[in-house]
C-alpha cells in the first residue's frame, strides 16, 4: 500500500522541529484540561477503588449513564447500559466489524483513513455506490469538514445498517453537536463516538451504541478483545463530564478552533490553482489542487522544503488516477505563528510540482 | 454456552457483599501501589505532554525499553523496538490471532477462560494433541498454579509456534520471573505479559514481543485496532518501573500471596473428598472434587449458602462429563478473616451437592 509509505514518511519527519507540520489532525495539546484531569487522577486512585481494579467490559455505569444523558439531549432514545465504552471510537469500530463481519462497506469517496485501514484489514470492501452498511461521518465529515444537510442526512438513513462515527460532533464551529443518525434509526445504527478531540487522545476512551439486538453480543465482544478500557481512563472522564464547566469548555474549543480555521482560510489563496471550503467544524481543511500525479511525490516535495500535510490517497478508498492531488491541511495543531511560513513552503512546493504535472481541465 | 449462564450468575451475585468471593482471580485492591500512582498521575498529566496526546501504535519508547530491559534480565534477546506495548496481555492475545488467524490450537486440559473466550470467538478449534500452534502459560498456568518443569518446557519448545502467556511470571512465591521460552526460540514466539497483575489491572496496560517477522504486521494491527493503548496509562507504568523500589515491592507481593496461599491451604482440608496442591505462585487454588455433575448447578448451590467460586467448565476448553467437577478458589482478594467462613459454607455446599453426585471410582 502506498498508504504504508507515506505514513513512514510522516512518522519519521514530521515531528523533527524544522518541520511545519499541517499532518495529522491532532487536537491542539494546550486545550487538555490539565489540571482538571490531574485533580481527577488523584481522586480517582485515592478514592475510586474500582478504578484501578478490573471491571465490566461494557466500562464504568456512571460514566455510560453520562454519555446516555449527552445523547438523550441530542434526542436520542437510549439508557446507560445500552452504552458500551471502548479504548476511542477506533475499537468501537473495530467491535462493529468483528460483530458484522461484512464483506462490503459503503463509504464517501474520502473518508477517515483509520477507518479504511481497518476495513482493508477486515478484507472488507468498499464502494461508494449503495450497500447494504454504510460508513458515515453525518456531525461533521472528515476530511471534508461537511454536516450532512437534511437531504443527505435522509439519504443516509435509506441504509440498511448504518456506522455513525461521530467523532467530531461536539467541535462543530457554530452549533452544539446535532441530532445523530441513531436518533431517527435506533435499530439500524452502530453509533460511535469518543472524548478524543474534546478531552484528550491520550486517555483512550470513547463509546458504541449498537443496536439493541446486537447489544449482548458487542458487550462479550468487548471482554474478549482486551476485557475492558481503562477503568482509570474511564473515571477520569467521568469527573470531567460531571464538572459544571464541561459544556462552557466545549464552547471554548468550538471558538478555539473556529479561530484557528479561520487564520489558516484567509492565508490559503497563498496557494495558487486550490480549491477549498470553510469547514463547519473540527480540525482541518480539504483543499483539492488542479494537478494529477503521485501523493507520495508531492509529500517527498513538501518535507524536503519542510512544511507536513496529510496527502489525500490516505483519504481514499480508491484512488483513481482520474482525481485530482489533493491534500487535507490540520489548523489544530500548528502553531500560530508558523501557519503562515508553512503555507509559503506549501506554495512552493506546489509551484515546483504543478506545472510539470497541471493536465487541462475536462 | 454454559459459561455465560455462569458469567450472569457470578455478575449478579458474586458482589453482593454478604456473598464471600472465592472468585475472579483479581489482585488484591490493597495492593495497588496508590500514592505512587498518584504522584505518576500528577506528573504524567503536567509534564509529560506526549502522555495526553495521540503517540505511536507500538507505545511509549521508554517503556517499552524498560519492558525489553526487564526480558533481558530473564535471558532474551530483544530492544526496546521490538515491543508492542497492548491494553493487558487479552489484547496482545487478540493481535496474535488477528496475525496469525490459525483454526486450531492447543492448550492444556485447563487454561484461562479469556484465552478460550478468544479462541471461540475467532472460530479456532482448541484440541490437548500436538498442534502447530501452542498455548501455554510455563510461568505460572492458571488455573494449576504449576510452573513448567524442564522437561515440560523442552516439551512446549517442540512445537512450530507459541504463544507464551506470561501473565503471572512475577508472582511465584519463591522465586523471581523464571526463563521465558521466548529466550530460548525467539522467532517462534509470541510473548504476552502483563502488568496488571503487578501494578493495577485498571490502567490496561501489557505487552507483546512478536517473533520478529511479524514485528510490523503486529504494530500495523495495533494501529488498525484501537491506534494505541493509553499514553496516560502507559507514562503511570513507566514512572513506577523506573523507581529503584520496584522489584523490592514485587518481592513483598510474591510474600504475600504466598502467605495468603498458605492459609487457604491450611484451612483447605476442611473440604472432603477434594484434591489440590499448593500453587507455585499466583492468586490461585485448583480443587478437584470426586464428584460428576453441572458446574452450573454446583455454583448455584454455593451462591445459595452465600460463596462463589470459579467453577472448572471455565477453564476447560472441551467440558466432558467423565471430567470430576473441580473449581478454582482464589485467595488473592478475599478477606483474610472470612475465609474460613467461606470455606465452611463451600463444605456444606459439597457436602450436600456430593453424596447425589458421588461414582464410585474407576
Amino acid at each position: 500500500m502506498k498508504t504504508l509509505a507515506i505514513d513512514q514518511l510522516l512518522r519519521t519527519t514530521a515531528r523533527h522541529p524544522e518541520v511545519i507540520s499541517f499532518a495529522g489532525g491532532l487536537p491542539a495539546s494546550h486545550t487538555f484540561p490539565k489540571s482538571g484531569l490531574a485533580q481527577a487522577a488523584t481522586a480517582a486512585i485515592l478514592e475510586m477503588q474500582e478504578a484501578l481494579r478490573y471491571d465490566w467490559p461494557e466500562g464504568r455505569r456512571s460514566l455510560r449513564e453520562q454519555i446516555a444523558e449527552r445523547l438523550r439531549t441530542r434526542g436520542v432514545d437510549v439508557e446507560g447500559d445500552e452504552v458500551i465504552v471502548t479504548n476511542g471510537a477506533q475499537d468501537g469500530l473495530g467491535l462493529v466489524f468483528d460483530l458484522l463481519k461484512p464483506s462490503v462497506v459503503q463509504v464517501d469517496a474520502e473518508t477517515y483513513p483509520g477507518a479504511l485501514d481497518l476495513f482493508r484489514r477486515h478484507r472488507c470492501s468498499t464502494t461508494t455506490a449503495n450497500a447494504a452498511l454504510r460508513y458515515t461521518m453525518p456531525a461533521l465529515q472528515n476530511p471534508i469538514g461537511h454536516t450532512a444537510t437534511p437531504a443527505e442526512r435522509a439519504q443516509l438513513l435509506q441504509s440498511s445498517l448504518i456506522i455513525e462515527d461521530d467523532a467530531y460532533a461536539e467541535l462543530l464551529f457554530d452549533s452544539a453537536a446535532p441530532r445523530p443518525l441513531l436518533a431517527d434509526a435506533r435499530q439500524r445504527v452502530f453509533h460511535l463516538g469518543t472524548f478524543s478531540k474534546i478531552v484528550s487522545p491520550g486517555l483512550r476512551v470513547g463509546w458504541l451504541v449498537p443496536p439493541r439486538r446486537w447489544l449482548s453480543a458487542a458487550r462479550e465482544l468487548k471482554s474478549s478483545r482486551d476485557l475492558q478500557a481503562s477503568g482509570l481512563c474511564q473515571a477520569l472522564v467521568e469527573q470531567l463530564l460531571s464538572s459544571p464547566h464541561f459544556d462552557a469548555r466545549l464552547e471554548s474549543l468550538r471558538t478555539h478552533y473556529r479561530q484557528r480555521a479561520e487564520q489558516l482560510l484567509a492565508q490559503l489563496p497563498m496557494l495558487r490553482n486550490v480549491h477549498f471550503a470553510m469547514p463547519q467544524g473540527g480540525f482541518s481543511v480539504w483543499v483539492e489542487t488542479e494537478c494529477y500525479g503521485i501523493d507520495e511525490t508531492l509529500l517527498r516535495h513538501g518535507l524536503s522544503r519542510g512544511v507536513a500535510f496529510d496527502p489525500g490517497c490516505l483519504f481514499r478508498a480508491s484512488p483513481r488516477a482520474d482525481q485530482v492531488l489533493a491534500f487535507r491541511l490540520s489548523f489544530s495543531s500548528v502553531p500560530e505563528d508558523r501557519m503562515a511560513a508553512g503555507l509559503e513552503r506549501l506554495a512552493t512546493t506546489l509551484e515546483d510540482f504543478a506545472p510539470r504535472r497541471r493536465h487541462s481541465a475536462a
